[in-house]
C-alpha cells in the first residue's frame, strides 16, 4: 500500500520503518532532514511538505508531538488536506486532546476524508518491536480499513469507540497510570522510612490488593524489579515530562466535561515539581526522588 | 493446641471457628455475651476476662478493633499478661500502628512474652474461608513458633520482618490501595463524561499500564466487573470507614517519621467526604459517587 | 474623547455608560441588540462590527469573556485592527492569558498601535459606581495615556509593569482569593463542628493572624459578617464559575512557566464540584457548602 | 498573688517573668534546672515538682509542649491535683486538642478545680513584651476570674466560649494561616516567574481581596515586606515545625468531628516537605522555598 507518513520522530521513525519492513511504500515528510534520510535510507522516498507526502496514498498516518502540530499538518496551504485523494483516511496516532480530534475530524470530513485517532501505548521500545497498542477511535467500518495498516506496527489493535475515544482511553488509562505511581512511590518510601526491607514489601504488595503495574513491573523503589527504569537510575522508560503532557490532557479534558479529578490534579502538580527540580526526562518513576530521605545519588534533583 | 481469643467481632468470630475446626481447644473472650455464645455453641470455652481466657494457654489470639483496646486488653489488671505463663506467644491480628505494636512487644518482652503482629487481609470472606493472608512481624523464630496455628485461618503467612513491620506491610500496602481506587475512580468518571463506554474503558486499563486490583478485580463503575461491589451497589466488600480507619494510620505513620504522603492525605480527605455524605458502610469503592454526575440511584448520599 | 467600546456584557455595560457619563462620545459594538440598545438609549452609537466601532475612534476598550474573542475581534476580518487609525491605543480590560496580551501586543504592534492589558477588580458593583480597580500592564508612556480615560470608570489606575503583567496581578491575587476563602470555608465549618460560636471564631480570625479578605469581608459562614453574600444566601458577589475561570488561568499559567501550584490545582477542584453540583452562579464563598454538615436550605446542591 | 508555675520554655520564661514584674509571687517547676534558675534569679521560688510548685497557690498556670505532657502534669502521683487547694483554678496555656482539655477539665472537676484552655497567640515576642492574645475556654465566671492574671501577660484576653473553646479558635486561626501562608507562597512565586514585579504584586494584593496578614505582614517573599521573616533568612518569627504541629491539631480535630479539610491536609503535607528538607526551625513562610526556582541562597534545604 502507498503511505504518506507525517512526523519522525522518537516514535514515528521505528514505526515508519515497520510499515516499510512490511511492504508498504512510504512518502516520509519531517522538518528533519536528519530524521527523513534516515527512512530514505530504509527505503522511502522523501517529500517536502505533508501535501507532497500526502498526494497519491491510499492512506495517511501522522505522529506528531501536540494537538496544534496535528491542526497545522492538516489544515496549512501545503498540508494533508490540500493533497490527499477523497476517500483516503487519516490515522492520527499524536497523543492529543479528543476535542482537537473532533475538531480535526470534521475538518477532514468536509474534505471527503475519515479521520481515525489512534493513540499508541508500548513507548520506544514498542514502536521499535513493532508490539505497541493502538487505542483506534472511529466507525466500525473506519477501524476495519485501519486495522490492518496498523497492525504493521503493533499487536495489540483495539477499537475504543467513535472519533475521539481512542485519545479518552489513553488519557484515562495514564490518568490511573500516574495516580497509581506516585502512590507506588509514597508507600514504598513510608515502607522504607518505617523499617520495612523494600523487597518484601513489593513482594507482598505484588500479590495483595495494592498490585499495579507501576508496582509490579516499574517499582519506583530501587532493586524491587531488575528490569524496572528505577533499577538502572531511572533511565529510559517513560519520561516525566511525557506524563506531564499526558496528565495535563486529562485535567484539560476534565476541565471541558466540568468533572474534578483531585487526585490527578495533584499528582500533575508533583511530576511539575519532579521536572522543575531537572529530572524531566528521566523516567516517571522518579518522582519518588520527591518522598526519599536520601536516594543514596549525588545531584539528584530531588526534593530533598 | 490450648489457644486464648480475645475479640470475636466480625472477624475475629469466623478466625475462631476456623482454629476450632482444626481442632484446637479456645477459651474466648468478647464484650458481647451473643458473639462468645456463638463461639461456646461451637465448642469453644467462655471466659470472663482477657487474663482468664490466656490462663493455661500455650498460644494468645487477639483481633481487636483499635490500638487502644490492644493495650488495654495487654496490660489491664484482668487483662492477657496478668494471666499468661511465660514463654507464651502473643499474636495481634488488629490492624493498629507499628509503634503501639512496638510498646506492646516491650511490655510483652518484660513479662518474658513474645508478641508477634500478624494483620491480616482478605475481610470477612477470606476470614470465614480460612483464606486469609497474615503479615507477619516478630524475629525469625516466632515466625515459625506462629505459622502453623495462623496455617488453620489463612492460606498465605508472610514474613514481613521484624516486630512491627507485619503492621507496615498491611499500612502501606491499603495506602497505594485508598489512592489506586481514588485514581481509577476519577480515570473511570472521566473517561464515562467524555464519551467512552466505560466496559470498553476497563477492558483497555485492565491489559495496560493503568492495570491494578482497583481496576480489574473491584472497578468502582458498576457494570465494568460483574462481580465487584460497584455490581451489587456497592455492598459487602472493604467498607469505606475501614479504608479510612487505615488512611489514618498511613499519615499518622508517616508523621511520625516525617515523610510527606501526598495523594495518601487528599484520598483521606475523599474517602472522609463519603463516610460523612452517610456512605460509610459501603465498599470503598463508593468514592466513585464523589465523581459521577449521576449514578442512578435516588439518595445515594453522593457529592451531586 | 470618541472612543470605541466592544463587549457591553454585565461588566462592560456599566463602564460604557460611565464613559458616556464623563462626557466621551462612544461608538459600541456587541452581539447583542439588547446590550446595544441600552447604550444607544444613553447615548452611544451603534456600530454594525468592532471595524466600525474602532473607524475613527481615538481609543479602544474591550471587554470580553474570553481569550478566544479577544483575539478574533482583533483580528478578524471586520475586527478592530481591520478598523483602527494609526497609533490608536487598544486597552483590553478582559481576563484573560498573559501569552494572549503578549500574541496581541505584537500583532497590534505590526499595525502601529498599542495595546495595554487592564484587568479589573470591583465586580459589577464596582463598574456600576465606577470605582473599580485596574491592573494595568504595558509601558510608562501607555499607562500615562489611558490613565485618563480609565479613572473614568475605576478609581484605582495601578502601573503593574510591562505588557501582560495587569493579568499576571490579578491572576496571581485571584489565586491567593480562592485559596483564602476555601481555607476559611474549612476553618469555620471545623470550628462550628468542634462547637465554637462562629461569630466569636470569625472575630477572633478578623484580628489575629488568619485574618483576611474573605474572613473578614466575605466570610463564607452565614451571619458572620452581615454584608457577605453567605448572609444572603450566596447571591450577588463573585461567581463560583467566575473564580473557577480564573482559577484556571492561574494553573494554566503556572504549567507555563513549569511552576507547581498545589493548593491553587486542588482549590480548582473543589470551586469545579460546586460548580458541577449546580452552585456555579452563587457567590464563590458557597465553597462552603462541600463542607458543612448542614446548611440549613433544602436542595442546597452541596456535597452533602 | 501566690502563682504556680509550670512549663519555662521560649514562650513559659517570659510569660512567668512578667507576672513577676506585676508583683505576684511564683512557685515554678521545670526539667531544667537552668531555665527554672532564670526565674529564680528574677525573684520566683524553685518548686521541685508540679505537685510542691501548686501546693498553697491561688491559682496554676501552665505551658507544656504538648498534651501528653498537659496530662501527666496533671495527674501524676507528684502532680497539680496532688499538690492543689479545692477551688483553685488551672490555666493551661499549651497548644493542645480540645479532647484532651475536657478530659483534663472533668479530671480536674473530680478534684473540685476548674481547669481553663487559653493558648496564645503573638509568639515569643509578644511573651516578651506581655502583648500576647490569650484564647480563653471556660465558664463565663472562670474567664471573669482568670482575666486578672493573664492581663498580667497580654493585651487581649478573649473569652472563646466553654472550656475546649479556647484550643479550637487557635486551632482554626492557625489552619487559615498555614494555607493563606502557602497560598500567598504559591501566588508569589507564580508572579516572579511571569515575570511582574514582586514588591508591584505585593502592594497589589494587599490592597485588593488577596490581601491577608500572610501578605501584608508576613510576605514570604523577600523584599516584599522589610520587617518579615523572609526578608531575613526566614529566621525569628513562627517555625515551620510549630506550624507543622499546629496543622497536626487541626486534621486531628478535623477526623475526630468527620470533617474533611482537604486544603488542610495538603498544607500540612508541604510544611512536613519543609521540614524533612532541615528547614523547620525557619520561620513557616519558607515553604516558598518549595515553589521558587532560585532563592539566591546556597544549600537553602529547598526542593529545587
Amino acid at each position: 500500500m502507498k503511505i504518506g507518513f507525517i512526523g519522525l520522530g522518537n516514535m514515528g521513525a521505528p514505526m515508519a520503518l515497520n510499515l516499510l519492513k512490511a511492504g508498504h511504500a512510504l512518502s516520509v515528510f519531517d522538518l528533519s532532514a536528519q530524521a527523513v534520510q534516515t527512512l530514505v535510507d530504509a527505503g522511502a522516498q522523501a517529500a517536502g511538505s505533508p501535501k507532497a507526502a500526502v498526494t497519491g496514498a491510499e492512506c495517511v498516518i501522522t505522529m506528531l508531538p501536540a494537538a496544534a502540530h496535528v491542526r497545522s499538518v492538516l489544515g496549512a496551504d501545503d498540508g494533508i488536506l490540500a493533497g490527499i485523494a477523497k476517500g483516503v483516511v487519516i490515522i492520527d496516532s499524536s497523543t492529543i486532546d479528543p476535542a482537537t480530534v473532533k475538531a480535526c475530524a470534521e475538518l477532514a470530513a468536509r474534505h471527503g476524508n475519515s479521520f481515525v485517532d489512534a493513540p499508541v501505548s508500548g513507548g520506544t521500545g514498542g514502536a521499535a518491536a513493532g508490539t505497541l497498542t493502538f487505542m483506534v477511535g472511529g466507525s466500525a467500518s473506519a477501524y476495519e480499513q485501519v486495522k490492518p495498516v496498523l497492525s504493521a506496527m503493533g499487536k495489540n489493535i483495539v477499537h475504543c469507540g467513535d472519533t475521539g475515544t481512542g485519545q479518552v482511553a489513553k488519557i484515562c488509562n495514564n490518568l490511573v497510570l500516574g495516580i497509581s505511581m506516585a502512590g507506588v512511590a509514597e508507600a514504598m518510601s513510608l515502607g522504607e522510612a518505617l523499617g520495612i526491607d523494600t523487597k518484601v514489601l513489593g513482594s507482598i504488595i505484588n500479590t495483595s490488593t495494592g498490585r499495579c503495574w507501576s508496582s509490579d513491573t516499574y517499582n519506583p523503589m530501587p532493586g524491587v524489579i531488575a528490569t524496572a527504569p528505577s533499577s538502572r537510575g531511572y533511565t529510559g522508560g517513560f519520561g516525566t515530562d511525557l506524563m506531564l503532557k499526558d496528565l495535563g490532557l486529562a485535567t484539560d479534558a476534565a476541565r471541558s466535561v466540568r468533572q474534578p479529578v483531585y487526585l490527578g490534579a495533584l499528582a500533575q502538580q508533583l511530576y511539575q515539581t519532579v521536572s522543575t527540580n531537572g529530572a524531566g526526562r528521566l523516567d516517571f518513576s522518579a518522582v519518588i526522588k520527591l518522598y526519599r530521605h536520601d536516594d543514596g545519588e549525588e545531584g539528584n534533583g530531588g526534593a530533598r
